[in-house]
């Protein structure tokens, strides 16, 4: 690849990053309903045509949106991977990543990612596309429970742990779409978080 | 109000009740983005118009669906309330409920649900209507939590089961609606929502 060559797929890669921050944000605010190629060039403050250009159909705007969310998500819980496990409060970093989610650009992307779940219902392809990430995820989340809960050797407890701890954030990020704040620190979430982790071990243990 | 009166308010009624039971199909099949008053006159196998006529507006529709789907809540609820606490599993009969959320009529529930979730973010007037609904259903969940936990006198900590329980089952339903099935049985939700309040509970007396 030449020189220039390699300039240039940069800055695809990087119109195509803007066009899809570009993309959650009308989600976000129009509905799947509201996403158009024109409003996100508009969004964007690109010249009209560009979100065409990069991405030809809706179908194919949607899965680069879907592969954008992804990739936040895994920088994110990587973050949680490599930070050191705070023995007082374990859970804390995650809270804090999750109640990011409450507002501002956070809350955009939470519900993006709500729009893209339905939308996938409809779309095989991005379907698809959450699918391949989720699994990716999935291994992501087991590491990090295991990395915030140390000692848990079973890899049935780990497996309950972990779909206790992610069905929880998935209900929290629920709530916070519609501006549900019962659940409204990130204190609050990190105790309710190592709770759920202690009860399914707890439970593993009676049974 | 004279006999011929009240037969055509509860036609009416009816006839509405069909009506949002077929918009709630099309919401789950097409999207908030397919809703249309044309699709559900032909979903619900009524005359061209019928929709228009009972719900001017598309919101009207929309709101239509929302009282829809609080009061099938609603009623699910009470049967949780109403129902004998099983001792062996005081969560179970709410984990079915629940689980019937993720096939057939139940999922297109869910499915819908969460389309005015999202609906109601850019619609004010859902909005309100869902909140007056939320309230409602909110007061019943505490009644339900105490019925199935019996004992917890403490005001704060029933407030604190209560949104630990319906966060988790919120989490269930946004997994189900992609056909997410890793919890994929109510004797498994149950002994992981008796859990979850068992871990609030616990926790409240270490603080």
């Amino acid at each position: 690849m030449t020189a220039r060559n390699v300039t240039r797929k940069r800055n695809g890669d990087e119109r195509r990053r803007e066009l899809c921050d570009a993309a959650i944000q009308v989600l976000a605010e129009h509905g799947s309903r509201g996403l158009t190629h024109g409003r996100v060039d508009r969004c964007a403050r690109v010249p009209e045509g560009t979100t065409s250009y990069y991405y030809r159909t809706r179908a194919a705007l949607l899965r680069g949106v879907g592969t954008r969310i992804a990739e936040i998500d895994v920088t994110n819980l990587q973050s949680v991977i490599d930070e050191p496990r705070d023995p007082l409060s374990p859970f804390a970093h995650l809270a804090e990543l999750v109640m990011m989610q409450a507002d501002g650009t956070g809350l955009m992307l939470n519900r993006a990612r709500h729009e893209l779940l339905l939308a996938a219902v409809r779309d095989p392809d991005l379907a698809a596309t959450s699918q391949a990430f989720g699994a990716r995820i999935n291994t992501m989340t087991h590491e990090a429970t295991a990395h915030l809960q140390p000692g848990t050797d079973d890899p049935a407890l780990l497996d309950a742990q972990t779909t206790a701890v992610t069905t929880f954030i998935a209900g929290v990020f629920t709530r916070l779409i519609g501006g549900d704040r019962t659940i409204n620190d990130a204190g609050q979430l990190a105790r309710l978080l190592e709770a759920v982790a202690t009860a399914v071990s707890l439970q593993a243990q009676r049974t």
